[in-house]
């Protein structure tokens, strides 16, 4: 049997190559840094950012392989027996300074438990500031395209798990638009990483157009303020929600690699107006009710 | 018998006003907004914000009094059967436009179960963003003085609480300098309740002083950069930790009284240097080895 620890090594690793390369294309100014780490307990990674670009204000293109043990709390939460896991992934966060371009994140894992069970998670989703229809349907198409390549009943299957698992609670809202998101997914692993493998190399498809699209459009100090606030449910939903997250800082992973993917620049004002006005107030109208954009 | 939840709804009231008052004469300019809120079960509360005053960049003093019921996974994460809850408080915090002002936080709640069991907790701590040794010295020494007055068991035990509690365990470093924290405080109600009066007179002349003291200390753009960095902790603290937080939004509690306390703009780069020079290097000392202030 291959290593299939090491197949999915040298695809997060091939994968961060390329993502940086052609992110730094894209933003054709800023550079991504080189942090390797290592776990205190085993395994490591290879953190690359890139702050203050000319169109990405901060993105993180982050890979890790570690392996750790369960405690009895994660154990319990994450509802599985307490063990060794090994956990590899890869997962990328791009903040624009324009609040016309969208923030997108991306994380591929695969997790493999002492007892034999493995399984990959995954998936792509969209956080915009302002609704452009035409970017959401692109996005989600890439997403579904990728998906119908290897079976029809994933892209509604894991469009509905997205829209569920990016939503902030105590706001009734959901993080952003959507995209793509997948968990447990076990079965032949040379199918499931074939597909894991396409969703990889699906990122730039589906994100680098709208960038492309929105980079050049006008905004002022009023879209600021919007997008920095917005910024706000970003971290809300990291920090409240988000399981890579708790998992890693409670597992002791490497804080500043897991907390790249928080914002740059953040406002929480008291009680601010809902929405400053119909642009705002339709795209929150999204976030509220999810739509269908295939 | 007295009935216990209406003195402590009466207290809560008319320190709320009282402080209000106060703070807007130490603030020199901004006024505090009234939001008077019912919560969707029983119950409910006014919330009281300043933004954009002198000296204040953002302050918050809400009360609730809230009837709620526990649900079963808070129950089991607050160690209690799962029952009805009464639960009135009040809560301060005052994030400042220096860097050389500190920010400062207060909370005192009763809490009386449907079974009869009640108990009071609280408490103030500082979260500076430099140190000063005296500003440090003067706000425990008033915790200590209103704590000794009562039982000189109060002071050593609730300034370890608070630094235990005010603990960031991913970041290895406490929140601020700490103060006091109390919990679970059952016993003789007039006894203890006179002892949380005291306590709520405390805090401005706890506080008070280091405003007047540092609102006129020069500062730049590198240490207000620094401030909006070691505001990110302050989110990362309430958003990751504090049970007060969590409680709060998953038992449908107002969403923008729970986080009024989070701080107008914050700044997450990635790994930042530890500390940009000699100055914050020792705050951070102080922020990893609590001392005894007293």
């Amino acid at each position: 049997m291959r290593d299939r620890k090491r197949l999915v090594e040298e695809f997060d690793a091939d994968l961060q190559a390329e993502l940086c390369n052609e992110l730094e294309k894209v933003d054709g100014g800023g550079k991504f840094s080189s942090d390797p780490w290592k776990h205190p307990i085993g395994g490591g990674g290879l953190t690359r950012v890139l702050q203050n670009g000319s169109v990405f204000e901060k993105g993180g293109i982050s890979t890790s392989a570690v392996r750790s043990s369960l405690s009895e709390r994660l154990a319990r939460r994450f509802d599985t027996p307490q063990q060794e896991v090994f956990a590899a992934g890869i997962s990328l966060v791009l903040h624009p300074w324009s609040p016309m371009v969208p923030t997108v994140h991306a994380n591929f894992r695969y997790i493999e438990l002492e007892h034999g069970d493995w399984w990959f998670g995954g998936g792509g989703d969209l956080t915009p500031y302002y609704l452009f229809e035409e970017d959401a349907r692109h996005f989600h198409t890439v997403w579904k395209r990728v998906c119908d390549k290897h079976d029809p009943t994933y892209y509604p299957q894991f469009k509905e798990l997205c829209d569920e698992y990016f939503y902030l609670n105590h706001r009734r809202e959901a993080r952003g638009i959507g995209g793509i998101f997948y968990d447990h997914l076990r079965g032949d692993f040379d199918k499931l990483f074939e597909f894991v493998r396409d969703c990889g190399k699906a990122i730039l498809s589906a994100y680098v157009p709208l960038v492309e699209r929105r980079k050049d459009e006008p905004w002022g100090e009023r879209e600021k303020r919007w997008q920095w606030m917005r910024r706000g449910r970003y971290v809300e939903f990291n920090l409240l929600y988000d399981r890579g997250t708790l998992f890693g800082l409670e597992t002791d992973g490497r804080v500043e690699s897991i907390l790249m993917a928080l914002p740059p620049l953040v406002r929480w004002e008291y009680n601010p107006a809902e929405a400053p006005g119909p642009r705002e107030a339709a795209f929150l109208e999204v976030l509220r009710n999810p739509r269908d954009w295939t």
